[in-house]
């Protein structure tokens, strides 16, 4: 058997889908519940209706397409990502996945091939997690893992709520944002978003499993006093002792594993005046590694740190929580479904961990799961730069469908 | 002969006008050429006119209350500070100095007496330099230091200009903004913004000087890539960079005076997400000393930090001057005037130099100029829990009026 997608359909409607709140610069700004959001549901709708597939919508706007297996009492096969991008994204991230799940059921269509299984093709609500915190919000809520009144209730800087903007854009469905009976497995497709399968020319990644993480944010309070007329050991200066955090996070990494991260993304410095002492800096920090132990002890460190900065230079300090998710480790016959897959079509496959969390984390709290990971150049991502050529693409999006073949059991 | 101001109505004179844009707690938000702040000058002009002072405003809002001596054609001596406030600032800083060359014009007339030169009591506009850029903005471009034109088109963040808003307030006179002939000297009261005072337990400051300094703005981009999936020896990230300057910022004047001081007061980083790596990061860096070599070197030594930080880091950067004003010594027979004032009236005074700018930084460009400090509680300005007790404030205005009696000349 020889099952291969369609590569000029799969280039198609991957243009289809980026033409929808595209860019200028050939990125996408196609933020969760936006109006282009509505719009690419819209089109995800059609499109699977078009091939006689079945689309109900939750209560939260995941979207769920289903295809018939020969066995309708099987549990189905979970096939998707998100249709949802950063601000001036890339047109690849989360809907190269979806694409390749629906040019997947478009082929079993074209070929009149029956599954064993029902297959369904899911897009996740707010995936990004740009507009409204926290990402991956969707599968986490169709997980339990997140409340969903709870998410319902966050508000983006325009000030609407989820809930709002579900119904504005007509994506609040009926359906209990719930796992409908049991699922067999979720098989997802995303990008890469790191440089490990261009840095080993491999076609595609087979993802073992996904980083864990852990997020915080400080905010020091020290004085805000005159910067001319306030003497150096007169100062609690709250910025001061924010860089000695920022340059510990930097450091903190070296000395755990070769694949512990740490970064501190946001920060921001009140009064914020080039004649003021900054009386209040509030910043966040993160660590990922594929080991829970790894990630407290990067926590710990950073706590520690965090303390001895603000002794140093005399301010107070606060801090919560923002985030702590598990590593995940995936079904070894999910993987192998994924490795076995790249084999059969020839590719030069690489087993990798995924630096970045996906639906998959929560997915994997419902059913086996696992993940194909497509080229990504120069590791970019989140950014109109990202670049995935239609040749990896298409290796990536026909490791995913073979494997989902091998998943959902051909029965005819 | 005893000339000291009626501490009563130097109190009620300050307490008038802190109501003029109070705040709840006890502070003042009287932004330059707000509505507050035309309410404080309507005030100003009708106190003084009342006094029988002849009030001119000129095109860029100065106001100049002019009382004639007993010889007209001698060099008046020029008096006062600035009436508007930062942000929910205190009630004393520039307003002291005000109230304080008022009460000595409403003395001289309360006792009669007559002064050989003339007398002018001067309101500068927007000195704070918080809601229109740079500060001192009025006296510098009355001693022509700062261009008319130029800063009449400086922008708030509300978009409306300088020049829109003197106009709005009905502060545009018809004046030219210059010094109309020469004038004999200028003094300033202000309070400290700074500790030294109450530290050592002084009544009041004899300023000899004020400080130099350098403001300086650098950008430095790095790569905005995804916190979980680019591996720390593939990161360009601009906080880590800026960081390091903030670092080097707080030792470099341990190094070089003890009076030095640095401050990065402003940070702001993009795309500023817990989940993005600072891909591009801006911040101001300033150095003041007494010293124009000290303060050279420390720009030096921070613009080799900043070179060191970017190698470190692999980022690229870019830095622009944002204001460099040279260190200030005052007059010798101004601050004679001034010691000998406090000597006279018993009070403890202590010479000092200036940590902040003020109006006679330029006034100084323009004639002999000298200062007094008031104490200020905790060296605390800018901020609504400024405080100088009305003992402190007695103090320093009786020492500057004494002392402008004595620059001015008694006549009858």
């Amino acid at each position: 058997m020889s099952f291969t997608l369609d590569r000029d359909r799969l280039v198609e409607t991957m243009r289809e889908q980026a033409d929808i709140g595209g860019t200028e610069n050939g990125g996408l700004h196609r933020l969760a519940l936006s109006d282009a959001d509505k719009a690419v549901r819209d089109w995800f709708d059609e499109r699977l209706t078009e091939l006689g597939l079945d689309v109900r919508v939750d209560e939260f706007g995941n979207m769920f397409a289903r295809r018939e297996g020969a066995d309708p009492d099987a549990d189905p096969l979970l096939l998707g990502s998100h249709l949802d991008s950063q601000p001036y994204g890339g047109i690849y991230d989360g809907a190269l996945g979806v694409v390749a799940a629906m040019e997947f059921v478009h082929e079993l269509e074209a070929r009149d091939i029956e599954t064993e299984r029902p297959v369904e093709v899911v897009n996740w609500t707010n995936e990004e997690g740009s507009r409204f915190q926290p990402a991956m919000q969707g599968s986490g809520v169709w997980a339990g893992e997140l409340d969903l009144e709870e998410e319902y209730a966050k508000t983006g800087a325009d000030g609407n709520t989820v809930e709002e903007e579900l119904e504005r854009i007509g994506y609040k469905g009926d359906e209990p944002a719930a796992p409908r009976g049991d699922y067999d497995a979720y098989l997802e497709l995303h990008i890469e978003q790191g440089p490990f399968l261009e840095e080993n020319d491999s076609d595609v990644g087979v993802v073992t499993g996904i980083v864990g993480f852990t997020w915080g944010a400080t905010t020091y309070y020290g004085e805000a006093d005159h910067t001319g007329s306030t003497p150096m050991q007169y100062r609690s200066d709250a910025l001061v002792a924010a860089a000695d955090v920022v340059t510990q996070v930097r450091r903190i990494p070296s000395t755990l594993g070769d694949r512990t991260v740490g970064t501190v993304g946001s920060i921001e410095a009140e009064p914020d005046s080039i004649n003021i002492i900054p009386g209040e800096v509030t910043f966040t920090w993160g660590f990922r590694d594929p080991k829970r132990e790894v990630i407290d002890e990067a926590k710990e460190r950073v706590l520690d740190e965090i303390d001895a900065a603000a002794e140093r230079e005399g301010v107070d300090y606060e801090w919560e929580e923002r985030m702590d998710v598990d590593p995940v480790h995936f079904a070894e016959r999910c993987t192998s479904a994924v490795a076995d897959a790249a084999d059969a079509l020839g590719y030069d496959a690489m087993e990798v961990f995924s630096g970045a969390g996906h639906d998959a984390t929560y997915a994997n709290q419902v059913c086996d799961t696992a993940m194909v990971f497509a080229v990504s150049e120069g590791g970019k991502s989140h950014t109109e730069e990202e670049y995935t050529s239609w040749d990896d693409c298409y290796a990536a999006a026909n490791t995913y469908a073979r494997a989902a073949l091998t998943l959902a059991g051909r029965a005819n």
